[in-house]
């Protein structure tokens, strides 16, 4: 079987971590019966400057034959981010309808939380983010811009389709984990129109999954409680915006933003979904070989359970977390001194070894 | 100089800590020259339940002639959010035009923060919240109601005037602390119309306060700094929404939501500013007397402040801080067995001594 694979390394650490997930991916292939097609695309910022856009305008038609895209980070000082994220992000998600943004927050053994007292049995949760409508919509303008009067207004749009297919997704990945608890981040007792609405999918919802627990929290007291009591959260669902903030947020008690994977995705086989590390491309440390590719590993890892590659996933994780759990090895952030390429060799060696 | 406070004890523990505060309050009237005039509005979910509105028809009105309004907290079970906050909280808080909703979080002496290896000297900042317009607004509706194509649109509204009044707040704060540093939390890589504007209009804005460092966080960044860099932040400013989430977050790193205090202020004298304690009503621990009042002190200190009371702020200040730096007397969340009279009678012997 072979996956045919679209990578865009992007910009600044994207151009490093990226390599790092593609030989995981090769070591892989070592094995009968697994396979990768790669192409490589130069959309970025660095295509930016060199052609005005961030990608062809058939860019999007160019990734649709491929099986998955796995994207390092997009992003270079001077251009600005609606050209960087709008011109490239942004409109694979949607185009793609990549619905559902996945982020798992949990602690890997041998990291250290930033929370007091917590180890890797308190902090196991994982982040369903709606990735196509809600906050990030195009709708809005001002008015009596440059005037003292001007304003901006902004439109939310929650459809039904839209929270019911990404609720479905979450009540469906609830099912799948041990504990069966779905927490919902809301914000219906301040915004009155799109949260309760969002509030009633929920509800409506609820009664078809009888064997799932469901919460309801308000986004500034869940983003308290992802402090507090990481130990009380399963499966988190929230709109675009909201899932945004608590994916970031996680990660930052779970060893940081160096290691938070992602994956956009469309769960019709059909169309190709998108896996991505949650940084960016944090330009002040790239081209040092000091960026964390762990994040990229196991995105890649998310990459393979999506391509149907269980046991190749559950290897290739099982060789990252026993690296960190022994410690040795680890780049700057985690307080260790090994460059990226060093870490990517040792989860190789694992791997393989 | 008598000050006219309107107490607003509210619901659940609201009944237990208003009367806290206002104790520590009398304890203060015995200085010659500092007095209080107390008139108790018992506008509630209880008296939704007797009346069918939170307060009457004219309650703004009544409110009006005061300096201050002190108010515990609403909510009770059965009754729908948008009753008792688009009732009663959010009124007030609009129609006496409180712009700026002021946060300090700040790890107290003696405090455990529930992140590892920070103290008081590591989580020190204050968070101004606009208070007023940005996603709280009432416009919006839906379409298609009932049937599969239903949609919700919600505008957020941001104007020049809201935005200009918060940020000279957030601003002049910023000048008024040793390290003169001010964080802004946005979206503008996500959110295209919005968040934009906002972040022009502190650009506008900067050039008069050149010996402020300005600093632009998308709001996850911002969100996961707080965890893992607090000590890189001062004074934080964000629209209604984040400042709402950054607020209940910062809260979780120090000690808990039963230790932050608020202030909804409009820095005009002739209209009343209301003080509450970020906390709800908790329904679940009210009327055992197990409620932690130091939200409500810390509150009342900040009432204190804006009256004019400078130094009686800094004595009561003082001695909430001396009762928690000893750690003998504290209530169940912070791992002591008090109970809210008993370190409410602590902190006014202290005070008192
Ligand atoms: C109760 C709710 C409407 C309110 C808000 O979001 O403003 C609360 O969370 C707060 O922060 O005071
Ligand atoms: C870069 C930005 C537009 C993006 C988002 O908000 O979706 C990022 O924060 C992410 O979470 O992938």
């Amino acid at each position: 079987m072979t996956h045919r694979i679209a990578l865009i390394p992007g910009d600044g650490i994207g151009l490093e971590v990226t390599p790092a997930g593609v030989r995981c991916l090769e070591a892989l292939a070592q094995r009968p019966g697994l396979n990768f097609d790669f192409t490589e695309f130069p959309y970025s910022c660095e295509y930016y400057a060199r052609h005005g856009t961030m990608m062809p305008e058939d860019g999007i038609e160019q990734l649709r034959g491929h099986d998955a895209i796995l994207l390092g980070a997009v992003g270079y000082p001077g251009v600005p981010d609606h050209v960087s994220l709008w011109g490239l992000l942004l409109p694979i998600r949607r185009e793609f309808q990549q619905y559902v943004n996945l982020r798992p927050v949990r602690l890997l053994r041998g990291l250290t939380s930033a929370l007091r007292d917590r180890g890797p049995e308190d902090i196991n949760y994982l982040v369903v983010r709606e990735n196509n409508e809600g906050e990030y919509s195009e709708i809005g303008g001002r008015l009596y811009d440059g005037l003292p009067e001007a304003m901006a207004v902004q439109a939310t749009v929650i459809t039904r389709k839209g929270s019911e297919r990404i609720l479905d997704y979450a009540f469906r990945t609830a099912q799948s984990r041990p504990r069966r608890r779905l927490a919902y981040a809301t914000k219906s007792n301040g915004i009155k129109h799109s949260m309760p609405f969002w509030d009633e999918q929920v509800a409506a919802m609820a009664p078809q999954y009888p064997d799932i627990a469901v919460e309801q929290y308000h986004v500034d007291i869940l983003a308290a409680n992802l402090v507090t009591h990481p130990d009380w959260f399963d499966v988190v669902v929230g709109t675009n915006l909201f899932g945004d903030i608590l994916s970031d947020l996680g990660p930052a008690t779970a060893g940081g933003i160096g290691v938070a994977p992602s994956a956009n995705i469309n769960p019709d086989p059909a169309i190709p979904s998108m896996f991505e590390p949650v940084h960016g491309s944090a330009p002040d440390i790239a081209g040092q070989n000091i960026a964390n590719p762990i994040a990229m590993i196991w995105t890649v890892v998310m990459m393979l359970e999506d391509l149907g590659e269980q046991s190749a996933a559950d290897d290739l994780m099982g060789a990252l977390e026993a690296v960190t759990g022994e410690g040795k090895v680890l780049t700057r952030d985690l307080g260790g001194n090994a460059g990226t390429t060093e870490f990517t060799d040792r989860v190789i060696a694992e791997l393989t070894g």
